[in-house]
C-alpha cells in the first residue's frame, strides 16, 4: 500500500475491476451502502469463509494448550423489540441530534461547538455549569450574539475570542444562543435530541406502536438470546463460543470513507462464554488472537495497532475492550477494524431480567466432585451424609451456579475487505514484453483471499496449446476458482491478473506438448518455474492450506 | 421421510438437536422469524456453499457443451427506492386488504367471501358484476342483511343461500354490506386497500417522505440494476448468468408452515442473460439443471414435481416460468422450492426506461464478423466499403443491439433447507448395544450437506485409545467439520450422530493400537469396514467431493 493512497483514484479503480460498486449506482446511488461485484464477493466470501475456518471450526489451543470449544449460530436480522430493550439499545444506542429551525439541516450536537462561557462571581473561572455566574451571563450572550457569524463562523474564528470557551451543543445551557451552523443561514438550532441509531420498521400489516421492529444493529445479542437454547440443544460445557456472521444496520448520520463506515454492513462475532474468574485469561486470548489472524492474512504489523481503552471510554458493562485498529490511508489516526470486549455479565443478566428466564449456567461437573471429596468421610453413614449435602447445597452450590462472563472479539467483515484492498494495493514495475520496465498496478493479496487462486493460459492458440490448457482449467475447476484466457499477448494477459490478485498463473506452451510441463509464474517475485502440469494442483492446494 | 411426519413433533426435534430455534424465544418469539441453531448454521452454510458451487464456480456444460460462465455479486439489502419503482414493487407487490372498522381486526381480501348476488334482469342469470339489475338489488340486499350471522357466518353457512353465490370482498361492489367474519364482532369491513408486501424504512435521522426505503422483497433486482457494471468490469460475453447468496424480506400477513412463509429469508438467485433468440433453449437448461441438483443432494424424484405455469398464472413480465415444487409433509399439495422464470427484457427494459441508461448489449463479434464477411466484395475500394458500412450501420447494427432476455432460477435457500430436513428425517430399526432392534431417529443428509461430517470414537478411554482418538481428530479437524466423543456407551454415541445425521463415525479400538486400522461406521447401512487410519481423511474427501 503506498502511504498516502487517493481514495477516489481507489475507489474508481475497486469500480472498475469489479471489486465495489456504489449500491443503485444507476439511480444515483444511495448514502451509505455499497455492492461487491464479481471480483469483490469472492474476496469478502473468501475472508467470511477463512474467519469461520480458523475461529469456529479449527481454532489454535487455549491459553492451556486446551481444544477451543466453539459453534455456530446464524439468527434473523430483525427479532422481538424486547431484545432491545433489554440490550439498552431502544434506550441508550442514540446521538444527540440538533436541527436548524429555519434551513431544517441536522447536525450530531457533538460536533457542534458555540461559543460560550459563564465567569464564576467568586472564583472568576470560566465555567458553562457555573451555577453562581449570574451576574456574567447577560455580558456574555450579549458579546456572543455581537459576533459576526459570517466573518467568524461558529465552530473555528471563535475559539480567538478572549474568555469565551467551546462548549459542544450538548453542554450548551437550554437558554443560551445557538445559531446554525451553515455559512448561509440564520436560523437557530433546537436543544440536542437523542437520534436512535437503529433503522425501524414493522412487522404485519399495520404500523403502529405495538409492532414496531428494528433491523438489528449488531448480531451480538441473537447469540445471547440464544445462549439457552444452544446449550441445551449442543451438550457444550464452559467456557466455549458461539460464533455468528451476519448483516447490521446503523442508520449513521454521516456514512463516509467508502465502504468504512456504512449504513449497512457484515459482522463476524464471538461470544465466548466462560466463568467469571477466567475472563481475564479469555480475553487475552482473543485479542493476541485476533490480531495475529490479522497479520496471518496480510495486513502488515506496522498498520496494526491494538489499542485498550481508558477505563472512561468503556462502554458501560464492559470492565476492558481492545480495539485493533488499522491505518487506512483516508485518515492519519489508526481505525477501528474490531473491537476484543470484555461485556462481563452485562448482556445475559439483562436478558435474563427483562425475559424472566434463568440464563445462569450450572457447571455439574464441579459441583459432583465437591460433593465426592466433601462425603468421602460420611460414605458409611447415611444419614450424615444427607445431613452434609444439605448443608453443601446451602452454602457452596451457589458458586457452582453463575451468570457466564462474556469475551466478545466483534469484527467487520466489510472493513477487514477494505483493509485488505487498501494493503494489497501495489504499483511497481514489472518488464513489458520487450523486457523494459513497465508499471504495473498488482494486488497482493494472501492466496487465501484472492478472488481468483490461478489462471490458466495457453502460449498461442495453436498446436494443441489452448486445447491442454482447457483441459487443465477444467481438471482444476472443481476445486479453485480458476479462469482461462487466450486472449492478446501474454504480458497483457499476466497485467489483468496482477490487478485481479490473482497469485498464480500457469503457462502450457511448446514444452508442455512435449513433455507434460507447464510454466507456474509468481504475482508478486514474477519468478516463473517449470512443473509437471500433474503438480498444479497440489501447488494449489500448499498455498492455500489453512494450516 | 415418513409419509406423515407430524410437523410440531418435527419442529420441536429440530429445536433439541439446535437445527433451527424460534426467533427471540425468551421473548416469547416473533412471528415469521426463525434462527439456525449450531447444527442448522452448518447445514445451512453447506447448502449454500453447494449452491456457489455446483452453480457459479463449476457449472456444467451448456446445451451445446459450452462453457457457462458464470459471475457472483453481493448487493445491499436496502437499495435506492426508484429500484423498486422501475420494478414494479411499490405499486404492484400487494395484497388486497380489508380491515374491520370495529374490531380493527385485518384479513386478506381474497379469503373473506361474502354470500352476494344481483339478478339480471333480463337474463335472470346471477352476477355481481351486472350493471342493469337494479330491480333485484334492494330485495338481495334485504335478503342478506336478515341472515343471522351468528348462526350463518360469513363465509360458510351462506353458500346454501338460494339465489346468492360467493364472491371474495375484492369484487363486491363497493355499496354492499359487508359484516366483519369475526365470530365475535359485528362490525363492518372497509373496502378492499393494497397492502404492500415491503418493509418500509427510512435512511438518515428524519423519517420523510423523501428517505423512505425498502428493504428488498428479493435479491434479484439487485442484479439487474448491477448488470452494466458487472459487464463493464468483467469483460464477459453473452450469455452469462449472475449470481447472488442473500436475505431478502416480505411483511407476509400469515406466516406459516414452520420457516417455509418467513418474513425473513435467503435466496439463492440467478439472472442469466442470452440472446432473445436462445430464451427457450437456456430456459430449459435451468429449468432441467435445476431439478436435478435437488435429485443430486438428497430430494427423492417422487417428491419434486415440476410445475409449468399455464399463461394465465404467469407473472407479467414473463413468457415461461416452471415452479419446482415439494411435497413438504404439512401439505396435501407440493409448494413452491424454486422458480425458474423466463423474465424476458422486462426488468432491464424497466430500469433503463426508469434511469434514463442505456442497458443494451452489443454484440461486437457478431457485428465484426458481418462486416468483415459483407466488405470482402469491396475490399479495393475504399469508397465502396465506406458506403457500404454505412448502409450496413443504417440496416443491420441494430440487429446486434439488444436488452437480453434473462432467464431465473430462484431458489429458497430457508425452504431447500427445511427440505432437506424432512426428507433426512427417518425413523427405523437399529441393533442396540446387546444387538436386540432398537428404533433410532437418523438424519440421512447427502454427505456434503451433512453438518458434521464425521464423528471420532475411543471404543473406552483407556489403554491410550483416547489419545490416539483425539490425535485422529486434531489431524481431520482443519479439513472437515468433525466432532470428538468419548463419553457414554458407544451405541449411545452412535445414535447422537445418526440424529445428527453425521455420515460417518470412527472408532479406535483395540486394533488400533496394534495395526493403526479404524472402524468407519456408515450411517445408513450400519456397516463398519476396518480402513488403516491414513485413509481415513481419503474417504471422506470422496464422500464430499462435489464432482
Amino acid at each position: 500500500m503506498p502511504t498516502k493512497l487517493d481514495m477516489a483514484k481507489f475507489a474508481k479503480f475497486c469500480k472498475d475491476m469489479g471489486f465495489i460498486f456504489q449500491s443503485s449506482e444507476i439511480y444515483g446511488g444511495i448514502n451509505g451502502f455499497w455492492d461487491y461485484g464479481p471480483l469483490g464477493v469472492e474476496l469478502k466470501r473468501n475472508i467470511k469463509e477463512a474467519w469461520w475456518q480458523d475461529m469456529v471450526r479449527n481454532p489454535p489451543p487455549g491459553p492451556d494448550g486446551q481444544e477451543i470449544r466453539m459453534v455456530g449460530l446464524d439468527c434473523a436480522i430483525i427479532m422481538n423489540p424486547n431484545v432491545w430493550m433489554a440490550s439498552g439499545h431502544v434506550g441508550g444506542f442514540s446521538d444527540p441530534m440538533v436541527d436548524c429551525l429555519k434551513c431544517k439541516k441536522r447536525f450530531r450536537a457533538d460536533k457542534v461547538h458555540f461559543a460560550c462561557a459563564v465567569v464564576d462571581s467568586t472564583s472568576h473561572a470560566i465555567s458553562v455549569e457555573a451555577d453562581n455566574a449570574t451576574d456574567a451571563e447577560p455580558l456574555l450572550k450579549e458579546k456572543i450574539a455581537k459576533l459576526d457569524k459570517k466573518k467568524t463562523p461558529v465552530g473555528r474564528a471563535l475559539k480567538a475570542a478572549p474568555q469565551l470557551e467551546y462548549h459542544a451543543a450538548t453542554a450548551l445551557p437550554a437558554s443560551w444562543p445557538r445559531p446554525c451552523p451553515s455559512d448561509d443561514c440564520d436560523g437557530t438550532l433546537t436543544e440536542p435530541r437523542a437520534f436512535n441509531l437503529m433503522f425501524e420498521s414493522h412487522a404485519g400489516p399495520i404500523a403502529s406502536d405495538d409492532n414496531r421492529v428494528y433491523l438489528r444493529p449488531e448480531t451480538a445479542q441473537g447469540i445471547f438470546v440464544n445462549y439457552k437454547n444452544v446449550l441445551d440443544s449442543s451438550r457444550l460445557k464452559l467456557p466455549f463460543g458461539i460464533a455468528q456472521v451476519g448483516k447490521a444496520f446503523r442508520n449513521e448520520i454521516n456514512p463516509r470513507n467508502f465502504t468504512f463506515r456504512s449504513r449497512e454492513f457484515e459482522q463476524m462475532e464471538i461470544e465466548f462464554f466462560c466463568h467469571p474468574n477466567e475472563s481475564r485469561k479469555w480475553y487475552e486470548y482473543w485479542r493476541d488472537l485476533r490480531r495475529q489472524w490479522y497479520s496471518r492474512l496480510g495486513l502488515k504489523s506496522e498498520n496494526l495497532v491494538p489499542r485498550e481503552q481508558g477505563q472512561e471510554e468503556l462502554a458501560h458493562y464492559s470492565v476492558g475492550t481492545t480495539d485493533i485498529e488499522y491505518m487506512f490511508p483516508f485518515s492519519d489516526e489508526p481505525q477501528e477494524l474490531e473491537g476484543v470486549a470484555h461485556r462481563g455479565n452485562f448482556d445475559l443478566s439483562a436478558h435474563s431480567h427483562r425475559s424472566g428466564k434463568d440464563l445462569k449456567y450450572f457447571d455439574e461437573e464441579g459441583w459432583n466432585a465437591l460433593l465426592q471429596v466433601r462425603l468421602e468421610a460420611f460414605k458409611d453413614d447415611k444419614a450424615k451424609r444427607e445431613e452434609e449435602k444439605k448443608k453443601l447445597e446451602k452454602e457452596e452450590k451457589a458458586q457452582f451456579q453463575f451468570v457466564p462472563h462474556v469475551i466478545e472479539p466483534s469484527a467487520g467483515a466489510d472493513r477487514f475487505t477494505l483493509a485488505v484492498l487498501c494493503e494489497a494495493y501495489t504499483e511497481d514495475t514489472a518488464p513489458d514484453a520487450k523486457g523494459n520496465p513497465e508499471t504495473r498496478i498488482v494486488m497482493k493479496f494472501h492466496p487465501r483471499l484472492a478472488p481468483i487462486k490461478a489462471a490458466i493460459f495457453p502460449l498461442v492458440n495453436k498446436d494443441g496449446m489452448d486445447e491442454e490448457a482447457k483441459k487443465l482449467y477444467r481438471e482444476l475447476k472443481p476445486f479453485f476458482n480458476v479462469v482461462y484466457d487466450q486472449s492478446g499477448a501474454i504480458g497483457r494477459r499476466y497485467r489483468r491478473q496482477d490487478e485481479a490478485g490473482t497469485p498464480f498463473c500457469i503457462t502450457v506452451d511448446g514444452d508442455t506438448m512435449k513433455d507434460g510441463t507447464v510454466t507456474i509464474r509468481d504475482r508478486d517475485t514474477l519468478k516463473q518455474e517449470r512443473i509437471p502440469k500433474s503438480e498444479v494442483r497440489k501447488v494449489l492446494e500448499k498455498a492455500l492450506s489453512p494450516v
